[in-house]
Parts: C-alpha cells; structure tokens; sequence
C-alpha cells in the first residue's frame, strides 16, 4: 500500500469511528477517560522506558534545551496527565446538551443542540503530553482524532496511543476513535492535509515553521497560533513590589512556554526605580535582556542593546526585550504592533487603565495584575487544552472540549408554518 | 490606479474603520441603524427608481424567474428590511458585554469578553436585501464590510449603500465601515480574497457556483453553504391532515429560498393516504413531483420517474422529489447520503422518534413538526441573518449579530502568580 492509501484508510476509519463515538454515551466516555486514569498509573514503568528511548535518540542528535524540556515526560507531567483524565472523565458530557429552549411568538421551541465537530487531525511536535491532552478532549467532545506526533516522540507517543486503545476498548468504543500514522513521514502529513473528506478540523501545535506548513498545505480549517509574543506592561500606578514577583514568574517559570513573558514595558516614570530591581532579581538567575536605549544604563551588566527585531520576537529562552514607554498609549500602540493576538498583560492599580487596557487589547487573553503564565486551558478552568487560537474564528485563546464542539439549531414544533 | 490597488485601498481603509468601530459606543451604533431605518423610509422613491433600473435590464437579459424574485424589493421586502434596522438597533450592544466571570481557586477572575471579529467581506448575488442585512449585523457587531454584489443588482446596491453611508456619518461613525467595490469586475473579487491581512472572513452568499468559486479563492476562512437540499420525513404516526399544510408550506411559500423542501420521504404504512391528497393539493398549484416508483402511481399525472440525480438536487422552483421509505432509519440514511447539512424535519406524533430524529441527523436545523422555512434568522428569533453555513467551524445555522463576534478571555488578578 503506499502512504495515500494509508492515509486514506486512516480518514476513513476515523470518519467511521466519529459516527459511533458522536452516539456514545456519556457514561462509555468517562469509562474509557478513568480507565485511561489507571492505566497511566500502572504502566508508569512502560511510560518512562518509552521516554528515555526518545531522549537519549534526542540528545544524540544535540535537540536544544528547550525542545528535550518538551519532550520530557517527568513525574509532574505525568501527574498532570493522569489528573487530567480523571477531570475531564469527571465533566458533564458536553454532546446533546441544550442550554436553553426560546419559545418563539408563534409558540415552537428553538434551541441549540451541542454537537461534535466530527474528525480532528492534530499535528504537533516533541511534547508528548499533547498525545495525552488531544485525546482526552477529543474523546469527551465526541470526536475521532488523529494524532500525527514529532518523530522525536515516537516511542512515547506510541506508548501512550497504545494505553489509549485500550481504554476505548474497555469502554466499549471503537479503538479507531483514535489513530497515530504509522509513519512520522512528510508525506503522510501531506496526505492527510489533503483529506478534506473525512478530516473536519485540523490543529497543528508546535514551532512556527511547522505551523506555516501546516496551514499552507490543509485543505480543511486549521485553528493554531504562530507563536506567543507576549508583553506585560508596569504601568506608573504598579506596586512594584508586587510586579517584580510577577515579571519574574512570567518570564522564568516556563521560558520555552508560548505564554511565557518575552517584552517588559515599563512606564517612563517608574522606570529608573523598577529596572535596576529586574536586573538585580532575574539577572544573576541566569536571564540577559535586549534592552532599549533608555532602559539599557538601567540593567547594568546583563543587558545589551536591542536590536530592531528583537522587538516582535519569540525567545523561548532566558531572554528578554525591555522597552521604556512615555504612557499606556505608546504600550498599547507597540503592543499592536509586534503582538500575536496571544497573552497581553497590564500591571497597575489604576482601576480605569485596567479597564480599558482590558477593553481595546486585541489578544486571545488580556489580563490585569497577574503573570501571562495563565494563558493555559486548566489554569483558566477549561480543563486540559489541545492548544491556543490566536484567530477569532470558532475559538480565541486555549481550546477545551467545549471548543472542540459546535451547536446545531433544533426546533420543536406544533405542526407551525411560515406564514 | 489599477483593480489591485483599488481593493488593496478598500482593504486597508476596511481595517481602519473595523478599529474605530469596535471602540464605538452601543449607543453611536444604535443612532445609525434607527437612521437607517428612518431613511430606508423617507427615500422609498429612490430606492423603488434604481431597483427598477436594475429590473428592467435583468428582464431584458433574460434573467429567469427565482432570480428576478430575488432580485425585487417589494413593499414586503422593504418593510422587513426597516423593521430589521429598528431591531437589530434595539438589541443590546454584544460588544464588549462579559457572560460571567468565574473565580478561580487562586482567587483571580476569569471571564469571556464579546469582540467583533474585524473585517467581513461578503460577495453576493442578486438578492439586495442581503446589503442592508449584512451591513446592519456587521455594524451592531463591530465589524467593518465590503459588500460586494452581483452586477445585476448594482443600481440596488449603490442607492442602499448611500443610505448607510448617510446613516453612520450622521451618528459620527466612519463611512468606510460599509464599503462597496466601484466594480463589480470579477478580477476585482479575486483582489480581495488575496488580502487576508486586511480582510478576516469571508461570506460569499448565492448559487453553487459563485460560492464554490469563492472558497477555492479565498485566503481567509469562509462562512458558507453551497445548497439545501431539505428533506422532510413523514412518519407513520405524523398527523397526516395537520402534515399537509406543513408541506405545501415548505415547498411553495418561497420556492426558490434555500430552506424550501426539495425532497419528501414519506413512510411506507402511510403512503397510500398521504401522497395522493400531496398531489390533488399541490399539483393544481404548479408542483410537479420526480417520484420514486413506489410513489409514482400515487401521484397521480403531476409526477414523473425520478433519475438518479433528483435525489440531492436543489431545485429551487415548484418540483419535489419523492420516495417512499421502509422506516425511519431508511429515511436518515437517505439524508446522511443526499442532504446538505441545512435543513431537516420530520412529522411524527411520536415523541422518542422526534427526539432521536433531533439528536442523530447532522443538519445546520433539524426540525420535529414545522416546516423547514424555518431555517432563518429572523424566523429563529437572531434579528437579521447574514447566511446560514452549513459548516461546523464557528457557527451552525443562521448567523446573526453573536455569530459575526468572537470572545477573548479576560483575566483579573491581584498578583497572581503560577506555582
């Protein structure tokens, strides 16, 4: 067989499976989700095996710091996986849900049915939690997926598909509900872009690059972000003393995170008494800043001066830009400017500012007085997430099982016609 | 200057205006729908001469009879038309309004804000209450439009964009909000879809053809349907005096509507008494039947043998096909290989069969006991509509003010940070 006809095997099994999955009840699908629970539990041995296989491959072949960081399944990701599963068993199932029927003058009901969105292809590279994360969402949204992981992740994602099968099995769902190529081929992610018939959606979730690639080739609507460049700005009212715990935060808990903080901009009026405290703070803990001129004296040695495309740029590293800005209005203007519609952030106790920097920010997340880290599906409260939109179309910011949905009209009727 | 930078113009001035109107008051947007409505009143001459205009030349090219209706602004149409403005300007303003804000264990709050989703454009045919339509909705939510009609409906167009020129000028909002090409040059068409940086969807609403057209050109994502091919399923339990009218209804009240009926699927116990009363009723109005052998002799002189192709066929005018089917299941079978994800109903007394029938048929509008007219904005009780897509992504259905906006998530904290 060649690597059309398997792809189109693989669509068709999975259009086949999204029929019988979008019937499933809500009871098989938390079955399949606990049972998937205990097997993470249980097979932790094969998990990790599977793992250091692909991280000993990954650092033979020299993958940077951030890229073996992702693709390492540690014990708290693995934690983090298993309680997603057993949260999102634990939701009310989403499919065949009305939230309210509107009796119209002429007496019929109309409401909005929740319904799946049918077979999602999922795309993305090294972290293997994704394999994880889609599966569970797409499952409890009553979806088919497929699920295309980096082939530096082979072993773990393979590992991890397999535990799947058996949950669906033990369910009573058809193991089909989630497939994994066969092949980590470019060839096959072509084909199955060109699958319009039997792939409804597909989400690519990795590098930039492969993002772009992916939303060339789909024939079919992608939901993705390109990249997270996301900015906070200390407003002249900040507490500063409270900022500097959140700028460090943002910046260092996750460096390779899409929602970690890459633009500080600062208030020229506070500047000269915040930055040297951020130099002082984050500095010697290893970050080194692309500073502006203005800001650059006030960074002592761990700055350098920025270059004009560092303003706009996604780091994922101990890195970050540092501009000093005349008011909220030159923020925002930048903010606009080299953006990704991804985590915008205000620090300030201006109640009026925070509004309205809340209002006219144009960014799948906006947020007042806290670190841009909570761009995340489970710290928003969605439950796991299968990645961020930073289009307005169908979903902005992360994605749950809800948006892994869409609502279909029903009416019910007393025999009305149109008059 | 030429067409490419023509619309390159249009496009940039589109994103200007979409800034300044998703910062405009609910109250600014409101004052130009209610004087839309005032001059859709006062300047009914002019808008009667330039229809007229376009009439007699789509008479003189021979235009068929579904699309010089289409093509006519009646006093109805009219009517509803400034009815539409008064509405769509009394409901409240989506933007910026939060559903609920949810407090999280960290004690931050999470909320959902509504956005307009930016720049629309909409390429269209004939119908010109669709300018008036589309550009109300994409005012109220927000959104900056190119209204792009067809070139038989110019005169229409160019009259009733003038008045919405006037009516936002007079409530201080920019004019360029509501644009229309100067051409309606196909060239010009391909243009746009090429700006996605200007332009973030794209609604295309007429034939199969153009909308086909459409999809295959654009760059940005597309609201659409191609067809409806509507079914309605008549059950042996329906109440077959009260199913008639239902039926008549949705195949003659607007034939050539693409909620109308195309195709009856009529239980086998019930269709020696039902389809002979259908024809004795509808065929000495004009209806002829394409009718499956079973049906045929029931049908008296008004139908033929359908061909292959009748079943899935759109047609549009005063023909219906017909067949007769062993159960329910035959009948959704049917509508899962001939349908088009728009609109299907079933009659039935039986209320387990109405509510599996709801649940299992995959259509933009599935209707128990009501015809399948229903499908429409206004008639659901959105207001105006500006299509129906019969896609999953984004929106289901007929889209009104809601389906033209997106939602940012909004995040207040008190210093959160991320452990």
């Amino acid at each position: 067989m060649s690597i059309r006809d398997d792809m189109l095997a693989i669509g068709q099994k999975a259009r086949e499976a999204s029929r019988a999955l979008s019937a499933a009840s809500g009871t098989a699908k938390a079955d399949a989700l606990n049972a998937l629970a205990d097997l993470l539990e249980s097979e932790t041995e094969a998990i990790r095996q599977a793992n250091a296989e692909d991280l000993k491959a990954a650092e033979a072949r020299g993958l940077d710091k951030a890229r073996l960081q992702r693709l390492t399944i540690s014990d708290k990701v693995l934690g983090s996986m298993i309680q997603g599963c057993r949260e999102v068993a634990a939701m009310s199932d989403p499919v065949g849900e009305i939230e309210s029927m509107v009796k119209r003058p002429n007496g019929m009901l109309v409401g909005k049915m929740r319904v799946p969105l049918g077979v999602i292809a999922m795309i993305y590279e090294s972290r293997p939690n994704a394999t994880i994360d889609a599966g569970i969402l797409c499952l409890k949204a009553g979806n088919a997926v497929i699920l295309r992981g980096g082939s530096e992740a082979f072993h773990s994602n393979k590992c991890l598909a397999g535990l799947m099968h058996r949950a669906l099995e033990s369910a009573g769902l058809p193991r089909e509900a989630v497939q994994t190529p066969p092949t980590t081929d470019r060839e096959a992610v072509a084909e199955l872009l060109s699958l319009e018939e039997y792939i409804d959606v597909v989400i690519p979730r990795g590098g930039e690059g492969l993002i772009r690639a992916v939303t060339e080739q789909a024939r079919m609507p992608v939901l993705k972000h390109y990249k997270g460049v996301c900015h906070t700005f200390v407003d002249e009212t900040a507490d500063l003393a409270k900022a500097l715990p959140v700028i460090e935060n943002a910046k260092m808990q996750y460096p390779s995170g899409c929602n970690a903080l890459e633009c500080l901009l600062v208030h020229r009026s506070v500047a000269g008494e915040f930055l040297p405290g951020v130099a002082a703070q984050l500095g010697p803990k290893g970050v080194s800043f692309k500073a502006c001129p203005e800001s650059l004296p006030l960074l002592g040695g761990y700055a350098e001066g920025a270059a004009p495309e560092d303003w706009g740029y996604e780091f994922l590293d101990l890195v970050m830009a540092v501009r000093v800005v005349a008011d909220m209005d030159e923020a925002m203007e930048h903010i606009a400017r080299y953006g990704s519609n991804h985590t915008e952030a205000i620090l300030t106790e201006s109640q009026s500012r925070a509004m309205r920097f809340i209002r006219e920010v144009d960014a799948s997340l906006v947020v007042a007085n806290a670190t841009t880290r909570f761009n995340d599906g489970a710290q928003l409260g969605l439950g796991a997430e299968i990645g961020i939109s930073t289009s307005k179309l169908h979903a902005y910011g992360p994605m749950g099982v809800k948006e892994l949905t869409s609502t279909k009209f029903v009416l019910l009727g007393d025999w009305q016609i149109r008059e």
